[in-house]
């Protein structure tokens, strides 16, 4: 494999979308620096010189190796979770991100579409902004994702992003239900996590135990590290 | 150009989303079959059969050759038009929908991701509920969508996805601003359409006048057309 640029990433553990890429990272076996970034106290030279608007997760490509701290303005700097997602797949073709067959990469980003603003969505619902009825709209999105998933394996078959995307959500959403952690009434994760075991969701926890056991994800998550955002 | 399977494109010429995919099928030259889709009498068979969330526009790809009011289980359903767009770039590479470069890739995609979701909501906020303060809004984005632009040129120097995705908004905008046509006060539109020719917007006003001018925008773009949706 022959990475052509250096790659920097901004970061910070507890963000689902840095989630997302870190898993990328491992899964193409890139050669990176991490760098997390003090949330509490964001540098101004984070917004200045790697991502404008401010948010994590960043990468910076290229350009010469320079500290983190220190971005170059000849690196090229990519955000958004998911176009970084993206250009990794188009720079380790070899890791299968996406498929090489159009049909399957399209449906790949199918499933990213059609899940991803709700994830957030509900995961703050639910989690941060409880009210009477968030359980269900939990309940309708986990069915929704479970009805999109190919009969078995990963979401469209094989690995890939799609998987990738969706993950950082899932175990966020099964840890916590699990602890019973949120804004929610004392013992309604674990309620909402007993209904999860039943059959009707079997094919959904099929899945998200095949993810667990997935090197590249397995090298990313700890349930007892800080699971928010 | 080799195009491996048939295509499909199930469409509306008022469709703001139909407008992106039909620019990049002229861009590819491809071989397709334009369906019309009735959005007054929408059959059954495109829910049940092409996309199950019922809207525009959708492609069919590959699978034996059919009517469109007849489509084959065997071909693949493609819907959502960014997607629309990335699969016609994966299968029309010599089209360079995107460039081959992946940091122009994922500039392009940047591009798209930070304007599309606000081309929209002001697009409807302005045009079709219209509220004091929505020229601000409008004006706001058409000022940072400007200053995304690169120096000369298209939206990242060569003519890509992120031209085709941004076009159809701005030609609505501009045709009902000089026509005046939209829920807001009388006068409003012309008085918003002056504002653009000043020289403030003067690199944004050369980018419309560049599209206008290029040839797989010009075979999909009249201005008496229906401009809604």
């Amino acid at each position: 494999m022959v990475q052509k640029g250096q790659i920097t990433f901004y970061s910070h553990p507890a963000s689902v979308y840095s989630h997302r890429v870190e898993i990328a990272l491992k899964e193409a076996k890139a050669d990176y620096t991490n760098y997390e970034v003090d949330l509490a106290n964001k540098p101004s030279w984070y917004a200045a010189r790697v991502n404008p608007v401010g948010k994590l997760p960043a990468i910076t490509y290229g350009g010469p190796n320079t500290a983190p701290d220190d971005p170059s303005p000849e690196a090229a700097k990519i955000n958004e979770s998911l176009i970084i997602l993206e250009f990794l797949a188009d720079i380790f073709p070899e890791a299968h991100l996406l498929p090489s067959d159009p049909v399957l990469r399209a449906q790949a980003r199918m499933f990213i579409v059609a899940t991803d603003s709700l994830l957030y969505d509900v995961f703050w619902a639910f989690f941060f902004h409880y009210s009477p009825g968030a359980d269900q709209t939990l309940l309708n999105l986990l069915e929704s994702v479970q009805e999109r998933l190919h009969p078995t394996g990963f979401a469209i078959g094989k690995w890939s992003n799609a998987d990738i995307a969706v993950a950082p959500f899932l175990f966020r959403f099964r840890a916590m239900l699990r602890h019973d952690l949120g804004s929610f009434p004392v013992g309604e994760g674990t309620r909402v996590y007993e209904i999860l075991q039943g059959p009707k969701f079997a094919r959904l926890m099929k899945y998200i135990d095949d993810i667990e056991q997935w090197p590249s994800f397995k090298a990313t998550w700890d349930e007892v590290r800080p699971v928010f955002m």
